[in-house]
């Protein structure tokens, strides 16, 4: 059986923040192999043409009550975050420069920071009181997110979301197949136990 | 009890189609009361600054397969419209010209047409035909939907939809709250029966 599960994310996304909490349910209970692909949202949405929720004054009022409303459904403690929206750069670039065992930490400490805890991360004081709760040598993060290869990285890994048809966060796949948003969770299942 | 619904539709949209066919189950079972508000659709998306999925690659690919997979999952009859997109501004108006009894068969056969039988409704035969089925006076129909006083009838309608936050298809409103899509049908059913 192939369980493997692309998850591509950006922790600038609301809704990507629910999908991650849902996720880490749904591995309690199933086999599914989750593989979190980082992405740029921002750069993700210039390539696809798309404009972002958040600057379409009726849909991002929409979103914002339609998070509380689905997280408060399933459960998961969620506030949307008052700074929204947010430049997520520095923080998906993290992504890439952390060993696999910190990279889980990092993933669940920054999805609760902007999405539970409500936390300003563009103050460095905060970003770094943060990292250093989970152990990150904060001198060697700040200057590996500047190397070129990171950077180069980072945007290789959103060119190749929008050339597996990705527009955008949350995006799964799995067999070649895109769903798009995290109500789609309970297809990429269905899909899996067939 | 408030159990009023405000339906806001526009036959060009697959998922508005499902979420009819949905609502028609969920009137069997419960005594929601949705009102159905015609909207030209095209028209809300200029308001709202939004292009429609049609024209943006990626969602529309997606947006095809998903319609396919989710009416799949509900049981309902389902085809994309090989001539999507659609220009829905006769049709739309035609809502506003035809009685209570005749206008039911109306919104019914015209969403099957569209999005079960793939007819082409631009081809004024097929749309005559259409008509005449469900015994429509089709010279007074196209004679009425020229009328200025039904052309301003279907702008106000959309810009009432968009005054009140509405910015796409389908949307609902349940006490004032705005629910857009048809995943938020279970959560329009929840929130009446709180």
């Amino acid at each position: 059986m192939n369980n493997k599960v692309d998850f591509f994310y950006d922790f600038s996304s609301p809704y990507t923040f629910i999908a991650h909490k849902r996720i880490k349910e749904i591995k309690k209970n199933t086999n599914i192999d989750f593989l979190y692909k980082p992405m740029l949202l921002g750069g993700l949405h210039k390539l696809a043409g798309i404009t972002a929720n958040a600057f379409i004054g009726h849909k991002n009022d929409f979103m914002i009550q339609d998070c509380i409303m689905v997280s408060k459904k399933l459960g998961i403690n969620f506030y949307f975050n008052d700074k929204f929206p947010i430049n997520s750069l520095y923080l998906m670039r993290g992504t890439l420069v952390l060993e696999e065992n910190l990279l889980e930490k990092y993933i669940d400490i920054f999805f609760e920071s902007y999405w539970q805890l409500n936390l300003d991360l563009s103050d460095r004081k905060i970003f770094e009181k943060k990292l250093n709760e989970i152990g990150v040598d904060i001198d060697k993060f700040f200057k590996d997110i500047e190397n070129q290869a990171i950077k180069d990285k980072l945007k290789e890994m959103t060119n190749e979301a929008f050339t597996k048809k990705i527009f955008g966060a949350p995006s799964f796949i799995h067999k070649d197949k895109v769903y798009w948003g995290q109500d789609r969770l309970d297809y990429v299942i269905d899909d899996i136990s067939k």
